[in-house]
């Protein structure tokens, strides 16, 4: 039924693989082990990660599915293989931050770990070539890739998944410090949450001892060769146990 | 009247000194002739440049006045030394593109001597220690530097400032490509235009040739040493000399 082959690749990303699905409508999308640092110099295979990842997003867009917000899942056919909407994506990665960390202490004087009220937006442009520079509107919309009502909406829809995510992942004991999102137009133009939403993409901290849970864990193994990958899989393992319920697992044939 | 001692001085920039005036309400600027590029890592006495530049600043305030934009210009008492309104800076320089050239080719895929149109806004963060880094509203409001209505205001300021020097420049067969304004509060929070407008913060191009009038010569000539000081030099001259008429040099006494 489904044909993951070459022949119908439509795109191949750091960590996805997009095929055409049956429906001109449809995708089935892939989610590979690979993992990426630095601007996708390093990369490894990380067992499970896909698997994990599929799960993790498909419970994700389920659950803003019942608060209002469209995404781009149809189903999770299987773990690793989602069918899911055919967008044509906006080359933007909305970035919401509740904690400041990382690269925005680095490039503005914000306080390590000080809380953003309201969370902070930013939007960077998708674009290897150019190294995902930080938009503003009017690059954005001089760039031809989003009119200011596209970006208002991005704005909205990014709150409203923030506040979302925020309390499932309350509920669970783990912060949600910041994550990266993109967004895609249907065939009607209306605008729709696509990509994923996992460990890749999120900064979470366990809320009692502040662990990471997420990729920052690949990116500091990367620097310091303390962390292995094993660590990384396990803190993956962590949120994927902590978020998922039996109905989930019964759900999906895990 | 005017102490220019080391006992009022409220601030030293990179070409410019700013004492404290007899009213409370004033500053005294003082147009050095350092230039700077690179950050601030090149530095360089060039002879006549704070005369020139106090006196095209003081003509292009002038005319902005006339059109309606308060500056911090209160008068030039002579070459070099502005009499000027004490403002409480807001640390944002405002760049107004009007031609795609520079670092926002570098850093986006816009097309060599695009045309923008609109103008190009960026607010890029004024701090030697971060390196300038560009803002977007959300940032700028959260570092506490202005309110989403002080950016309002900013983005309306700089629009109607480009108006204006687009006309002026034209007139005298310059093409205006961009340039950097900085603007402060007043007592009462009134925004209003500061710092300088010269050839050291705008890129500024013979309509003919297109040869550079500006900054960007002496940047250049720092890189491959091709261009020596008297060019750059040459360059502001021409501008001034276009700028000013009969009446203003009787004014200034020049």
């Amino acid at each position: 039924m489904i044909k993951m082959d070459s022949k119908n690749l439509l795109y191949e990303g750091k960590a996805k693989s997009v095929f055409q699905g049956e429906n001109p409508d449809e995708v089935i999308i892939d989610f590979r082990d690979d993992m990426t640092a630095g601007d996708g110099a390093i990369k490894e295979n990380m067992g499970q990660k896909g698997y994990i990842n599929s799960v993790i997003c498909a419970k994700i867009f389920e659950t803003l599915e019942s608060e209002g917000v469209e995404t781009q899942l149809i189903e999770l056919c299987k773990p690793c293989v989602m069918k899911a909407k055919k967008l044509d994506m906006i080359p933007i990665e909305v970035i919401v931050r509740n904690i400041a960390t990382g690269s925005i202490i680095r490039k503005f004087p914000f306080e390590d770990k000080a809380p953003f009220n309201p969370p902070l937006i930013q939007m960077d442009f998708k674009d290897d070539e150019f190294h995902d520079p930080m938009l503003n509107d009017a690059i954005s919309i001089a760039l031809g890739i989003a009119s200011k009502e596209d970006l208002d909406t991005l704005r909205e829809l990014a709150l409203k998944v923030n506040e979302v995510m925020n309390k499932m992942f309350k509920d669970i004991g783990i912060i949600l410090v910041d994550f990266k999102i993109e967004f895609g137009k249907d065939n009607d133009g209306n605008i729709i949450l696509g990509d994923e939403i996992s460990p890749d993409s999120c900064r979470l901290w366990d809320a009692e001892t502040l662990d990471m849970l997420d990729k920052e864990l690949f990116r500091q193994g990367k620097d310091d060769e303390v962390i292995d990958d094993d660590e990384v899989i396990d803190a993956y393992e962590e949120v994927f146990n902590r978020l998922l319920t039996e109905e989930d697992k019964e759900k999906w044939g895990i």
